[in-house]
């Protein structure tokens, strides 16, 4: 019998969509689900916690794993690094477990490279004006930043075609079901059963 | 603004892996699914309605509207003749809704030439001794039909892979979630938002 390999979700959404919020719920209502800590250059948050949240490490310890080729995809956001490491996600999908990962638009494209039958996933607030409300009740950025992240996003949004998938999160209840469901789906493809399927009592 | 067209889900699954079921109560459940009411030859079988379950009608009706090109699909089943009208799912589509139907192997193949962005989804019962025992209990059926009843699903079995999905049913609600999530997913897939997002301030 041929062990499943696991897929790849790769979610993106510009900063207020609601990305992290979806992903922390998902990772809650789906525990199957593996997922990868990224490693960042960036400051904790207050309430963010190392090796949970985040790898937090230093530039040099960030451009070292990058030389070793220890990263599946990189970027800069805001002028911070960030970083997906190889091995735990190869070992994961090998196992046949489905990843979720948060990445942002750059770290999308390449993983999309890497791994073609990924399913990436978009989600996007219902309008610029939700969104620009959204950054400024989240209150941890000045106005330059706020301004920073808006323009940002006008730029991310324009790259949604790239994506197998789009939510547009009205509403935190309504767009968990629609990525639950987009998980759910993918495991009923065919194209992915190909080479898994046990079951099926097919005459040759 | 340009109006989203509706999506075609087609459903076709062998005898006895549930279709029948699963179709009703999705159609219970997502109440703006339209549907279409098949033409047929075979005759009604106790509890079925005339224009409800099926428009059943002789022989020569049947050939009447195959000359008349007014069928978007049809097949021979078990001797009998089923046919799919081709302007009320036209028009459905045309107005944005999105259309659920109940179709063997032989029309989901006329149907996925003439709508190719139509979404293919084949259900099976877990095993052969599974299938058997269903069409057992239907009582239905003598000995000879239950017998021409599981080779004819040998040979659907053996298509599974002209399908975008494939529902195992091992549990009917299990089935109704995986069947609803594929409906859900489809309607988030970018390539179909192509031309019908009017919410979303792109920059050009």
């Amino acid at each position: 019998m041929i062990k499943r390999r696991g897929t790849l979700f790769v979610v993106s959404a510009p900063s207020g969509a609601g990305k992290t919020t979806l992903c922390r719920e998902m990772r809650l209502r789906l525990p199957e689900l593996a997922y990868s800590v990224s490693v960042t250059t960036r400051p904790p948050r207050p309430g963010e916690m190392d090796g949970v949240d985040f790898r937090f490490v230093g530039e040099g310890a960030f451009h070292a794993m990058l030389a070793r080729g220890e990263l599946a995809e990189w970027a800069t956001v805001h002028g911070n690094l960030y970083g997906t490491p190889a091995r735990p996600l190869e070992n994961a999908l090998a196992a046949g477990a489905d990843v979720l990962l948060d990445i942002d638009t750059q770290g999308a494209a390449q993983l999309r490279t890497r791994y073609p039958e990924a399913v990436l996933v978009f989600i996007v607030a219902p309008s610029m004006a939700e969104l620009e409300q959204r950054l400024r009740e989240r209150r941890s950025d000045h106005e330059g930043e706020i301004a920073r992240r808006l323009q940002r996003a006008r730029e991310e949004i324009a790259l949604w075609r790239r994506y197998d998938y789009l939510i547009v999160n009205r509403d935190v209840k309504e767009a968990m079901e629609q990525l639950a469901s987009i998980i759910q789906a993918e495991r009923c493809r065919t194209g992915r059963l190909g080479l898994s399927f046990p079951d099926l009592e097919v005459p040759n």
